[in-house]
Order: C-alpha cells, then sequence, then structure tokens
C-alpha cells in the first residue's frame, strides 16, 4: 500500500481492511530507519494507527495537525511525501527526527520540547478565527506531556475558546518513564471507567470529552475524528494506545524503549556499544554512596531518569531519595529550592536544553532566595544534536542571574571534589555544569574556599594566557602544547567559576600577558568569555573568544562545526600567531 | 486589640468577636500604609479573616504558612511582629509590600512573581517528611495565580503527595484583572453550587476538596482549618473572599484598587498625578488607530492590562483584538507565535520582570521558528522596584537566543517607527525593549533595511566614542556635552539593536578612538556592552562597560544606586578623562 501514498490524498479512497494493512507497512518503515539510525521507538509505534485515521478524516495541510513534542511524527511523516527518510538509508538523513516545516508544508512548527502543542495550537486556531476562515485545528499530545506547565496553560486557555479545536490525547500510559502527578490518577481512572468516571480534568477545565479505548482500531477513530470534524468548539478525544505497539520488544520494555540507538530487528539487541567512562555512571556511584551517608541527600529530576542514567532498578535503589516529578521542570527547581529551604540537599539533575525553562525559577524561586540546592546541568556543550536539544545555551542563561555559584569542573576528579562540596555546603545555590567528555587530573583540585571565585593557573607562562573552561581545558591544554613548539610558553587556566571572576588573577595577566584567549563549550555571547574581554578591555589586554556562534545549528557534523567555529587547536594557534605579531 | 499582639501567640485566646474587631484594625492599619505610600490594596482587604484565622489555628513558624506573589500577606506581616510597618509612618519603608524571610522567620520565601506557592509549600512538605518531621505546611494561593503553568505543576505534583499540605485557595473571583480560561469557568461553577459542581479541578488533580462560601466569616474559617490541621493528605480548602472587602472603593472598583499609589482614605482621591508622557499612552494610540487599518494585529497580554494602560474601557475598545490569557506567560508567546504563524500579527506586550518567565518559549516556541511577532517588553531599566520586580535582566535573557531580532529604541518617535515596521515586516520575530523615559528626537530613523543592524552615529568625533543603547542614549549625550567642556569631541551613537553588532561600524571606530564607552539601562553582564568589549578587544580598542551590577536590589534609591554603579554623567567622564591619560 505504502507504495502508493506520497500525500495524504492518497489515502482517502482506502478501506479500512487497507488502512490496517498500511499502517503495518509503516511500522516496518519506522522500524527500518530506527533500526539503523536510532530514534524514537515506542512513541511511534503506538501512533500509527492514530495518526493515519487523522490524515484519513482530516485534510492536511488545510487542516492543521500540531504535534507535541513531535517524538510520535514518523507516520505522519510517512504519509506527507517524506516515506523516502524511512525505507532508503541514503535518505535518512534528509529527514529529522522531530516536525520541521521546512521539510514539508504539514508541518506547522518546529519543537523538540515538550508540552508546547495545546498553545501552538490555540494560536493557529485564534488566527484562523480573527481571519474568519473556517479549517480544523488539532493538537496531538501525549499523556507525559501534559503535566508540564506550558501544557496546562494551554489547556486552561483552550477551555475558554468558543471555536474549533480537536485536542487528541494520545494516553500511552506513560511518559518517557512512568507518569507523575495527580493529573495521571485521573487519566488511570477515566481509561478504567472507558472515559466515565465522575472526576475528569479536561471536563473540568471546561473541554468537552470522548474516549476510545483501544487506539489502534482504525474503524473506532475514522468514525470518532469524522463525529467531531469541523466541531465549533474545543473538544478532547482521549485515546488509549500501547506505547511500541506491534514490536515484541518495545511492547515489553516500554521504557528502554522510549528511545532506542541502532539495533537489530530480530534480536532487539543493540548493534552498537558504549564502554567508555561517563558521566552519568560516575555521578550515580558517587550518589549512590552519598545517599547512605546522608539522609539529607535527595536527587531530583524531571521526566528524564534514563538521559542520567536512572534505570527503574537504581530508582528502585533510591527509593524516596530519588523524585521523578514528571515534565515539570519549573516545579522541580521551585521544589528544590524549598527542599533546601526545608533541611533537605536536593540535587536537581537536568539536561542543559530543557533547563532553559527554568529561567524565572532559578532567579527568584532559587537565586533570590540563596537556598543551597544543588543544580546538575548535563548533555551540555557543542556537539551533533537536534536543533531542540542543544547544549550551548545555558551559560548565557545561568550565569548573569545573581546570588547562584556556577561552577564547570574539566576533570573527573574535579568534578567530584565540586559536587561532594555543594552538597555539603550549607549556604548557597550551586550551579555544576557537568563537562562533555571524561579526562582524569588529580591536581584540579578545589581552592580553599570554594565560595570564592580562584581560577587555578595550571601552567605559568607569558605573553599569552588561554583560560579554557570546564571540558574546553582540555582543548586549552592541547593549544598551549602547540604554542610550545612555536617557542611560546603560554600560561594555562582551569577557571572553575563561572558566574563571576577571579579579578585578581586576571589583573595580574597583564603584566607579562599581551594576550588572553577564552574557551567555552558553549555561546560565546553572553557567556563566559565576553566577562573576561568586559574585564580585561578595561586593562587594554587583547582579548579573543572562543566557543558557539548564536545560531541554532541542526544535526550539524560536530567536526565541520568546530572548523566553523574555529575551535581546532591549529586554528586557535594561528589566531594567537596572527594576533601577538 | 492591636496594641497587645506582636506576635501570633497572641491572638490564640481570643474569641471569635475579638479577632473581628482585630480584623477590624488591621484593615485600617492595611489602609493607613498604604493610603500614604501606595501598595496592594484589593488583594490585602480581601484576606484579613482569611489570615487571622489562619494564625489562630496554626501555629506559625513551626506550621509553615507559603504566601502566592504575597500580593494578599499585609495582614500576616502585622500578625507576625511588623505592625509597625503599618502604623508608623517612620518604620513604613523598615517593611516591604512582599514576603521576606530576612524581616521574619514566619516569612519562608522571598516572592513577587505568581504561581509559585504550591512548588514551594511540597518542597517543604516533602522535607518534612524526609526528615520525618510532622507540621503542617499551608499554601494560600490566589484564584488569579492559579492559571499559571508553575502552579499548575505544583498542584499537579501535590496530587500524589500522601502527607500533610493544606492549600487554601483564597478565591474573589479575579486575578489583577478578570480571570482567564476553562479554569475559571470551574471555579464559578463551584461557587455557585456551594463547592458541589460535579466537575472539580482539584478532585480531578488528585486533591481533596472543602468549600467556605463566606471568607469572612472567621467562625467558619477557624471551624474548618480546625478540621484539616495536620492532616495526613493534601487537601484543597476553596475559599469565597471578597477581593477590597471593608473598604468601599476598593470593594466597588476592584480591578483599580489591586495596587494603588497614595490616596485620601476618605474620598478614595489619589493625591498623587502623573500627568507626564509615557510609553503606555503612546503605545495605546499607535495600537488604537492601527487595529483601524489592519486587521491582523492583535494585542497579547498575560493578566497585566492595568500596567500597559489597558482599562476595562479600552479593553472593550480593542474587543477580540486584546486577548488576555490570565497569568500565563509561556502560553502568551507560544500564543503569539502560532498567530504569527497563522497570518496574524501579535504583539505580545509583557514587563520586563515577567518576561523571563518564557525563556524556552522565546527560544523554541518563537525564535527557533522564526515566525514573525513582535514581543514588546515595557517597565525596562535600572530604578527604583522590589526585588522581584527589576527591570534590568531582559537584555541578557533574551539577546543571546539566536534568530531574536532585538531593538531598543532612543527616542519616541524611533520607537513608533520600530513599532510600526515591526508589526508590518512579515519575517522574523522582533523584540523591541521600550525604553524608561520618554524623549523625543525626530532625527532617530530606521536604518533603509530594518533587518540589518545598523547603528546610528549621531554625531561624529574622535578619540572617545559613546554607546548608548536605548535610554541610555541620552546619558551617553549628557557624557558628550560634557566631555566637550573637556575638549574632547567624542563620537556619539545611538546602536538601536542590542541582539547583533554593526561590526562594520564598530571596526572603523579604530581608526581614530582609543577608548569605547558602552551604557545600558540594564546588567552589564552578559549584556549589550559585552558583546561590544568581546568584538573590539579582538582589535585591540579599550572598551568601558557601564550598566548595572549583578545583584538583586531591593527598593533602592535610585540616585545612590546610580553612583554606586558609576553611571552619573560626571563619574563616566571622570573615568574617561583617567583612562585616556
Amino acid at each position: 500500500m505504502l507504495e502508493n501514498v506520497n500525500s495524504p490524498k492518497d489515502i482517502k479512497s482506502f478501506s479500512v481492511e487497507e488502512l490496517n494493512i498500511l499502517s503495518q507497512e509503516i511500522r516496518e518503515a519506522i522500524l527500518n530507519r530506527v533500526s539503523q539510525i536510532g530514534g524514537h521507538v515506542g512513541p511511534n509505534l503506538g501512533a500509527v494507527e492514530l495518526i493515519t485515521a487523522l490524515h484519513y478524516v482530516f485534510d492536511s495541510p488545510i487542516d492543521k495537525i500540531v504535534f507535541d513534542v513531535s517524538h510520535q511524527c514518523y507516520a505522519h511523516k510517512i504519509l506527507t511525501g517524506r516515506k523516502n527518510g524511512f525505507l532508503n538509508q541514503e535518505a535518512f538523513a534528509s529527514i529529522s527526527g522531530y516536525t520541521a516545516p521546512f521539510e514539508s508544508e504539514h508541518d506547522h512548527f518546529m519543537v523538540g520540547h515538550t508540552s508546547t502543542s495545546l498553545s501552538l495550537a490555540s494560536g493557529l486556531a485564534k488566527a484562523r478565527d480573527l481571519k474568519k476562515e473556517s479549517h480544523n485545528v488539532i493538537a496531538l499530545i501525549g499523556d507525559g506531556s501534559l503535566g508540564g506547565g506550558e501544557a496546562l496553560e494551554g489547556l486552561n486557555f483552550i477551555g475558554e475558546l468558543s471555536s474549533n479545536l480537536i485536542v487528541v490525547v494520545n494516553d500511552n500510559e506513560m511518559s518517557i518513564a512512568p507518569n507523575h502527578g495527580g493529573l495521571y490518577k485521573n487519566l488511570k481512572e477515566l481509561r478504567e471507567t472507558n472515559g466515565q468516571a465522575q472526576n475528569n480534568i479536561f471536563k473540568a477545565m471546561g473541554l468537552d470529552y470522548v474516549y476510545i479505548e483501544n487506539g489502534h482500531d482504525i474503524k473506532t477513530l475514522i468514525e470518532t475524528f469524522k463525529s467531531v470534524k469541523d466541531s465549533s468548539k474545543p473538544i478532547v478525544i482521549h485515546i488509549h494506545t500501547n506505547k511500541g505497539q506491534g514490536y515484541q520488544f518495545s511492547e515489553s520494555e516500554k521504557e528502554k524503549w522510549h528511545y532506542n540507538m541502532p539495533f537489530d530487528v530480530q534480536t532487539g539487541l543493540s548493534t552498537v556499544s558504549f564502554n567508555q567512562e561517563n558521566y552519568n555512571q560516575i555521578t550515580l556511584d558517587y550518589l549512590r554512596q552519598k545517599i547512605k551517608t546522608d539522609d539529607k541527600v535527595v536527587v531530583v529530576n524531571a521526566g528524564t531518569p534514563g538521559a542520567i542514567g536512572f534505570t527503574p532498578e537504581i530508582r528502585e535503589e533510591f527509593k524516596e531519595k530519588f523524585i521523578d516529578v514528571g515534565i515539570m521542570e519549573e516545579h522541580a527547581v521551585a521544589m528544590s529550592s524549598a527542599l533546601a529551604k526545608g533541611g533537605c540537599k536536593p540535587i536537581f539533575w537536568v539536561l542543559s536544553s530543557f533547563v532553559q525553562r527554568t529561567n524565572d525559577q532559578l532567579s527568584h524561586d532559587l537565586a533570590l532566595n540563596k537556598n543551597p540546592a544543588v543544580i546538575l546541568v548535563s548533555w551540555t556543550g557543542i556537539g551533533s544534536n537536534d536543533a531542540t536539544h542543544l547544549g550551548i545555551f545555558d551559560i548565557p542563561m545561568i550565569s548573569n542571574i545573581p546570588n547562584l555559584l556556577c561552577l564547570a569542573p574539566a576533570s573527573k576528579e574535579e568534578y567530584l571534589n565540586v559536587l561532594d562540596w555543594s552538597i555539603n555546603q550549607t549556604e548557597v545555590p550551586v550551579v555544576i555544569r557537568v563537562p562533555s567528555i571524561v579526562m582524569s587530573d588529580y591536581s584540579l583540585q578545589l581552592p580553599k574556599n570554594p565560595k570564592k571565585p580562584t581560577f587555578h593557573v595550571t601552567e605559568k607562562g607569558d605573553k599569552v594566557a588561554l583560560i579554557g573552561l570546564g571540558a574546553s581545558y582540555w582543548l586549552a591544554k592541547e593549544v598551549s602544547d602547540l604554542l610550545k613548539n612555536n617557542k611560546i610558553t603560554p600560561t594555562l587556566i582551569n577557571p572553575l567559576y563561572y558566574s563571576d571572576l577571579d579579578t585578581e588573577a586576571l589583573a595580574s595577566l597583564k603584566e607579562n600577558h599581551q594576550l588572553v584567549i577564552t574557551i567555552e563549550d558553549g555561546l560565546i555571547s553572553g557567556g563566559f568569555g565576553q566577562k573576561i574581554a568586559s574585564f580585561l578591555s578595561r586593562q587594554g589586554v587583547k582579548v579573543l573568544n572562543y566557543g558557539a556562534q548564536k545560531e541554532f545549528t541542526d544535526r550539524a557534523n560536530v567536526k565541520e562545526l568546530y572548523e566553523k567555529y574555529h575551535l581546532t587547536p591549529e586554528q586557535i594557534v594561528e589566531d594567537i600567531l596572527f594576533a601577538i605579531q
């Protein structure tokens, strides 16, 4: 069937039986791609019939389907002219794992963080109404995404809309990991009563409501969608689906199969292996010991336990010392601040690309109140990733908030020292930027008074000073070694602190340095190096800042990106030699 | 009664009748303060009995009362040893308008943005449970604050708590202005059914629920609080109150009396007047015309219409062209992005201190998608304000996000040109920073291609270049004039753009300038001037950055603040003369 499908129009004449066969072929196409290059397995397999039925009933792109997080958009991509990106290995790279308007007129937004679809869809609906148009707007949101503040705000807003907006809740009974929160008790109640439970969060928010128990029954899906098409008021269609449907391994181990690296389709076994030491494991090993000796330590996470190594087994081990709040980053920061206020030692462990949800909470709930919570920012740095998952924006966002002590350790040993000190102290909120690469160097120690920003001069030299923050310290060290071949012995500095400058150390550079180089594993704009440029420019010392340019890159080739940013040791050395001529 | 009350303990033996008299005295004390120095009138008058009853039943500070936004904390302050701040004019300044732990052990958090109390209270409750303590934790939240994403996340989390947390919902039927969203239809339904309505947002979220119809009936309040004290699970007490209760003017005009400048208690008339031209009025005058000629223009606001001059009358005039989404800034940004995607011309008008809720939405929902919405950031700049309402953090937060064209006009005429161009263009998302002072200068025009950052050199000179962003342009001009007295004719620049540099203009300064001064009406750290320092330092040009230091100031004396930041024209001139010696 799929062979003849190049746009949603091509399925309009299909019978239910044919749509079922098509769904099976879509599933195979999805597995073909994800088994070779990795991707979101469970969410996509679970939404195939639902999306096929949507495209059968509605007329995309006139009717607009807005995906939440778009972990579940593969079937949509396959049906809207992009099946090659799933069938042919050569075309895989041409299609992103998320909705992308630059790929197709059927995609309306680039998304990759959860909980945005309801607000985005409501804006399209409002625009339609203001322009007196009449198409359908459909938001497709997973149960996991519903708990996020932005989604709940959107739901609240939609509850007062008086025009068409169809909210399809794809309820597969879990987020990436199990769901958390009162809302999910209600969804369970609704599932168990075939949608008849007296308590109904959607009705309470003012929306009409329909329940579909079998989200893989295309006939029912089509009938229901037809019945709400062109509805003149907002309605929720709550659809119960099976995450990972149609593939034995993803059906039985749902959390593991949310996202997978390449695997063998027959055996389900991974075809790649990672034996490298990594900071998740290093941190887990530390925390596992720490909770045994310190009752007050508690780890907080917002819906991404797998991404930080908290498997179901480890969660079991941590018991009440691990709080997964679900996809609610704002709540996680505010609650962590209060946990610290209440005498506990919370560590909110979050990925760089998700911490940007919490600017106001870091500022007011935490920093203004100076509560000694620890924020652990993982998955940092310039690397290959989707535009929505870049790890380069956290330094500007966090380090310009007052009262936060921000630390970017460079080595494993320094990291563990920093982590231990941060948890044990009870005076200031601390942000730790987990480095992107594991390097070992016992000489990188905490200063005597860790609250006072003190840069660590690891090699004394003159003429040129190299300041490499966190993971970038090792790049600075490579530059240092290359410079020595050019008969320059530079000063090498591991600053560790990126919220504040060690102005003494910097001022003293003036004496016998004519050039200072800063390197950071993130955005230059608004970041660490620019603070140094601002300080040293006053002193008349020339500064060159290195890091990422202010742009969204999408699945960039890392090597090319580094070259573009002039971030290879050779390029930096060349710049230095030119600058000190 | 109040004379003998210095701590909550002192009211424990009072009869209901005495508590009623006390409430009346508290009301008078509140009016005494707000009529003389301004403050939140309606929210505080409406919560007097409720707070008095809380302190009668619970044992603060062992039992912990967490206030939301703390617009309603005055009675609490009066009962917890701070009545002097309300009774004696000399002591007014010693007490802030918000909860503040540095004032009293009865205050647990500094707050000033809405919707944080549920998360904060849940953190205290969790800490209590982990430490195996047993006090009560009470969150006091207004109905208006409930719609914010952080509050809804908190509510969701609390729905799964299995220990004591008492959520007191102070429902005065409005936010600052009328409420918006489906949630509020439900609260209305609950009020109209004495809490018996079948749809119940709180029960749907998994919480127990009690309703009190008369939130000024101390006897009922006390009985109900006693019945839930030491509850072993979370419960909502939904209390219907009258905003502005007990003062004729605030009872009859609730929105106007949410916050008031000084007034005459007898007549309710303002005792101060503001006849100065202001940007609210300038913008309103423009928009009023604009919506007549352009169907697609729509103004979006998040629960603060009064703060931008959208009185009930003006809202009536704008009809569907004004969308107040309630206190849901995240939703406002995402919806605006989608409105632009849908072909409308949305202007999200927001205050600097509240826009910091939307970092992720500005980045992903808006900037990554390049939808041509306009974000209008008001109440900017270095000035006297509470620590939670500072207007200095928006430049670092916004200008380091890719794809946003950020403009800081300096004069009224430039502002109107910028605003008109931004709304009419359909290519890029634009952020306009509304200046803090109204100045007129017709010579400040938009460059020919407004999408290309082009700095405007308004006075050509040499040796020293002064770059003053937005409102700071006028300070730079003052410096320029003073320098001329010192026989230096500086170059004066109005950069307008703060997202990107005009590198050509900057590079050309190298020729005949040895010093560049940047001034911005906001944080130096991560801001505009540091980008210039970074660029020019490479070229070997000395740069001095001026602006606010990275700190939370609380109700600072503006003159002292400027002096501390070396921001008087005389100080800057002194620095310049020293630097170019």
